[in-house]
């Protein structure tokens, strides 16, 4: 029984890179769909495609993810596949899969994708989206293949893990990053609404977002409508984390802010002036 | 017997907004597919999309439409679901959906997407696309939920209308609007040909076009090849409404026009100098 | 026996051009799956296109390709279908195709799409790809028409043919140009490896790359790893062309040259300094 396969890289679109993967998978295995879940990562940024992975990855049909954003590939990093409770996450050991793997519950085994009779024989050593992932992506969700067919373990405590960025509490303060500026302009932070009720935040009270070049007082709203038409709020996205936003408008052109600022937040009692 | 989703939106595709609601689709009804339409609309542009959607409609496999462009996310704004002879029509109430809806004979009924079964619990109140209109779009192509399933009945007459932009004849010439600016610079207008027979132009007719900054004279033409290379023409484009372009190059270039710029247009005998 | 579509514009993804399309394949052949090869051709660069089709048409599926690259919509150009070993190959006859086409073994037949029947009324003269490239292409893979339905004879001979720049070797040089520049800033030449044997270089040796604006010494490397981050190299690329990139970087950016630029091509026993 043939499983879907999610599809995420920074290939981007303007080439033929993402077709040809697509059209890898049709060829190996015809009766296997592929779900496009993104391919505008920034080139080569291994955690912004970990993040939006860990994101999505709970939305996306049980099967197979495979996942490439490989600035190491020519480089002695390993492809591995993984399989969890979820399904099999076939990628670069880089640290990009890392994080949905612990989404998921955690890595059961790996294995390095080193068997040839499930890469294409390519022209270089540059695109192993399409001559290493994509074959083993197809023969997982084919089932055509089990892991064990597709090349030697790889001990799951072997496996890279993701360096990210982690939020702290300093007295009545949290201390945290942007982590993602979506095409919206919103701005979501590593900072939880768990981390903010330890400083005895909560939704409704006002918070002071201190970016270091500009402070903003802004409430923790509930939903855009909260606020007026261009105006800063707080909130728990969809992802379930605080982020910034202005109602009808790009939190990042309003404050000039973007991925990796830094950034602490404070609770105050009433709006400041 | 599932049927197709056409999925049209303005989440653009640097971010995993579309890839997930393709997995929530694909969690909750297999067997469907779901064809994108679009997901290039400007941020929050509702007009531009309900255009977008209105010519496309009629050359989409019957089955449901799912379009967000949603800038009242958050608001109380109605998530709806429209029954029509075409099919459903899913999104918010913003005029989004109306004109498709009038395009394909009207609505028979609409429901409020308001039952907790075909509703995601979402982490926030801002993905409205993921958590309320992807579940309903997925229910109702599948044919696992009836449109009553979805919620309480809303009353078609209290759908809320697209207030678009009019051409009117005055006198000897039809004043009118560009409404679409597509990626080859071409400048489509709301004007018909009807409209330009209502002051003696056809096909063939030489016009002028003024444009406020500045005026232009053109041929009506039939197809590009009636002009020389980087001339401008007039014609009648392939949604049936005049437009304006220049063979091989952008229109939107050449004349330095955009999207909501007024035009007035005249028939003149022959070619001004 | 439904076969899949594969499909190449020059549309963009801004407007709901290719999502029309996608619509005009599902209401004629409900069954047929399409893959997009890409969208992101330049606007009316047949050459762009062709080259980008040659490059994906071995890893696509057996069935269709749909390509349209067609400035010359609205002319007389012919809109075509041809036969390979491969499948079938659908676009204008202005050289789009002949790469691909000469690549799976050559034209068996082809035919002009002139049948009523299989075109759509379409309001205008400008957009071939709905109204008549879809249609045929969705025939084609459904099997509902054979290529004799379609319209009548092209004699093959008559093709377009696409004028490439060649590369050539001149004493101990090989002249030839930058083809294509890719989202990761790769510049790819059409040179071959062969090419370069013929001057007697081999993988490991030094280059000379003379673009007339500037030389770089660059290593013939086998893979990225084999230079330093930041560090230009030449290689065999996944198209099998010499290609110049950056490890880690894009070389179109490093160097300030893009697609068209000629380069002159020496080989050194050693790194130049």
């Amino acid at each position: 029984m043939a499983r879907p396969v999610s599809f995420l890289s920074d290939f981007g679109i303007a080439d033929e890179f993402v077709g040809v993967v697509h059209g890898v998978i049709a060829r190996i295995a015809p009766g296997v769909r592929v779900l496009d879940v993104t391919h505008g990562i920034r080139r080569g940024d291994v955690q912004s495609g970990a993040l939006a992975l860990l994101r999505a990855v709970q939305y996306l049909p049980n099967g197979v993810v495979l996942a490439v954003v490989d600035p190491g590939v020519g480089t002695d990093r390993a492809a591995i596949a993984v399989e969890t409770e979820w399904g099999f996450l076939v990628g670069p050991d880089n640290g990009l899969l890392a994080p949905a793997v612990a989404m998921v519950g955690g890595a059961g085994r790996a294995v390095r994708l080193e068997d040839p009779r499930f890469r294409l024989p390519g022209g270089g050593d540059t695109f192993a989206g399409r001559d290493v992932f994509a074959p083993a992506a197809a023969v997982l969700a084919s089932g055509e293949a089990s892991l064990d067919d597709l090349g030697p373990d790889f001990p799951v405590h072997h496996l890279t893990p993701l360096l990210l960025p982690l939020p702290s509490v300093e007295g009545e303060a949290v201390r945290g990053e942007v982590v993602w500026e979506d095409g919206f302009g919103n701005l979501q932070t590593n900072v939880s609404p768990e981390d903010l009720a330890a400083i005895g935040a909560a939704p409704g009270h006002h918070l002071v977002l201190d970016f270091g070049i500009a402070r903003h007082g802004v409430p923790w709203a509930a939903a855009y409508g909260d606020v007026g038409e261009g105006e800063l709020l707080a909130h728990v996205d969809s992802a379930g984390q605080i982020a910034v936003a202005v109602r009808g408008g790009s939190a990042a052109a309003t404050l000039g802010i973007g991925v990796g600022r830094s950034v602490t937040i404070r609770s105050v009692p009433e709006a400041p002036r």
